[in-house]
């Protein structure tokens, strides 16, 4: 169910420190920071929740004044509901970089996740910000990806290298996110990054088709969060100019800061809070995307689809009234069929006459499942990920501040 | 938290017979005839759910037909995802009663509440109408509240009294529902009836109104179920005429048919699947009722919120994290404020500098608790009730079908 890490190759021109601030434990790696080698191109995208964090804000404002060199981020403290003493934290914390790496406040950008609602403790922060820069290092991903966790279990990381004109171009990137994740973002940060070198606005076109077929298609429990932000770097040191989105290295290189996007997602969902399932669902056979993703999400956000499927129990007739009531106008409840995997549950606006519940048990006893509903009005197609909804997602959220 | 059934006073002209079918489990009641005498008037709000089941169908179709006489209503399976056969075993069960009885099929309403997709147990179904039929009696209404249940663990009702032209008009309701609860009805049956007499359209009025403030301001997990349906039914016994939508006797009316129906609706939230505490969300100072609804479904149907609760965890940052979600334009979280109770936890943008923790602990640790979100941008106002998420609920929601 959880992979173990794989290897995560080094991007040349980025490195990256984590230490032990001790912002919320002591002793538990929760400060990372990377550094940018000059002239690093960055894109970003950020929460939708208008009650967004303070660092989200400072990011922001940040990303307009000039070409970021650092980026700093603390688990333990999510800087969110703090009002202005929130922002001037956030501001303290770039200083605290500024100061000992040398460059300007506007050059680092902040970035945290925790608990909401509690002042960010600014001293061990700030005091741990050396020892994270002096443990700066190219194959610093790992520790990295440890560095930026919170209620997840496992690190989360992805890379792929590729060839472009003959030279290898590498994509790597680290993510953290367990709860609180729906689309638009979630309690979710990830860092991708490549040595290709991409100008601002294509590398942007990059990270918003990638975030739209990844972070943006999963959910675990319907929450958006006010602190997620995904960042796509280009340190530009492969010497590979990317300049071109007609290219078909443009293209190439898409492909793979996807195809990283999408593994970090699934390792998301994965380890989804409480999750023992994977769940795609896939809904095709709709008029537009719109009612596709509209019926998948209405499925990936039941509760009670959700227990279903924790209990390993095939009870499509909850699957069923998600889509009926997805909102999806002029459907033809009788002629949607349901598959879980390759077997056929319903046609026909009932029970598939041959459909038996062994073979249905057989896939729920899976620990990754696909639910396919074909709406049967048109061509559109959709896919989200989700998780089931288990004994410990309430236990994991019910104690959280305890 | 679960008040004891209340006296419920009969209703002249209508009767109630409840018997032990044995359509799931020996020897519990699981089915119930409701009588009415002629010349009775109903009025009628169903599921909006597309996949709804086949005794909405047929109830629907047969409304249009002539005025009912007779309700069958059956829990332990909700005939629903049964196709065609679902709404030919519909159509059988109300044959049972029209032979019974001596009356036409369409004539007959059926409803059915339990598991989805397993075909109707006819049989069983059909050899009880005669005993439900054979317990008719004016005082059933104790009975019937206890043999409509399915999830749910204890009987709902309602009764007022009020005076109209110096004689006494009673309205009297039972109900059930406690999972798949969401606004725009829910695995929800309701039953509400008055001696009062209504043509149909001022009947329809009565119970539209009603309804939207209240069966329709309730939530436990966010899911619509296939079956549910509420009636108001006026037998006009008390030869109290109500003609006139202007008239006080009207409004009277009205105000007690809404009374009786949020006092239904309460005590499903408080029935809730796992439900430890009812939560009541008020959202005021909108711009008009649609955000404030808007903010409010998103407070009460998020999984976080709603595990917080059943913690007794004062995690405001959540419900300002769902307050910032909630898709309302140009909001000014800065202005927003936050209160549990008469505590206020957030203005400004974070925590109030006056709040302390133990206060809204205190609070916390009450079984109803109303949370208070004044958006400072209008004079509109919009209040659900909803219950907290707890590991009763994932238990009940996964061991349903075992």
């Amino acid at each position: 169910m959880k992979p173990a890490l794989p290897e995560l190759h080094p991007v040349s021109g980025l490195r990256l420190g984590t230490a032990c601030a001790g912002i919320k434990q002591a002793n538990r790696p929760d400060l990372v920071v990377i550094e940018l080698c000059e002239h690093s191109t960055v894109a970003a995208v950020f929460t939708r929740n208008a009650f967004c964090a303070a660092p989200v804000t400072v990011a922001r404002q940040h990303l307009t004044q000039t070409l970021p060199r650092f980026l700093l981020i603390n688990t333990g403290n999510a800087n969110a509901g703090t009002g202005q003493q929130g922002l001037a934290d956030a501001q303290t914390c770039c200083d605290a970089v500024a100061e000992t790496a040398g460059c300007a406040r506007e050059q680092v950008l902040p970035f945290s996740t925790g608990v909401i609602g509690e002042a960010l403790p600014i001293e061990p922060l700030c005091a741990g910000v050396p020892a994270a820069i002096a443990a700066l290092a190219e194959d610093g991903w790992t520790q990295a990806a440890s560095g930026i966790l919170t209620t997840d279990t496992v690190p989360k990381g992805a890379s792929r290298q590729l060839q472009i004109d003959g030279r290898t171009v590498t994509v790597t990137g680290i993510a953290k996110g367990s709860g609180m994740i729906r689309p638009d973002m979630a309690t979710m940060l990830a860092y991708v990054a490549t040595d290709a070198s991409l100008p601002s606005e294509l590398l942007q076109t990059c990270l918003d088709t990638a975030v739209a077929g990844s972070f943006n298609r999963i959910s675990v429990d319907g929450d958006t969060s006010t602190n997620d932000a995904c960042l796509l770097m280009a340190t530009g040191r492969s010497d590979i100019v990317v300049g071109d989105a007609d290219s078909e290295a443009f293209a190439a290189l898409c492909d793979a800061v996807s195809d990283v996007c999408e593994q970090l997602a699934l390792a998301i969902v994965r380890d989804g809070e409480g999750a023992t399932k994977l769940i795609t669902v896939e809904v095709s056979e709709g008029r537009d995307e719109a009612e596709c993703l509209q019926v998948a999400y209405t499925i990936a956000h039941s509760p009670l689809v959700k227990t279903a499927f924790f209990a390993s129990d095939p009870n499509w007739g909850r699957i069923l009234a998600a889509v009926g009531r997805a909102g999806v106008t002029e459907l033809d409840l009788d002629a949607v069929r349901l598959y879980l995997d390759d077997v056929c549950l319903v046609r026909h606006g009932g029970r598939d006459p041959d459909y038996r519940e062994q073979a249905g048990q057989a896939v729920m006893d899976r620990d990754e499942i696909i639910v396919r509903v074909m709406l049967a009005r048109g061509e559109a197609y959709a896919r989200v990920w989700t998780c089931d909804l288990s004994y410990d997602y309430v236990r994991i959220n019910a104690e959280y501040r305890t």
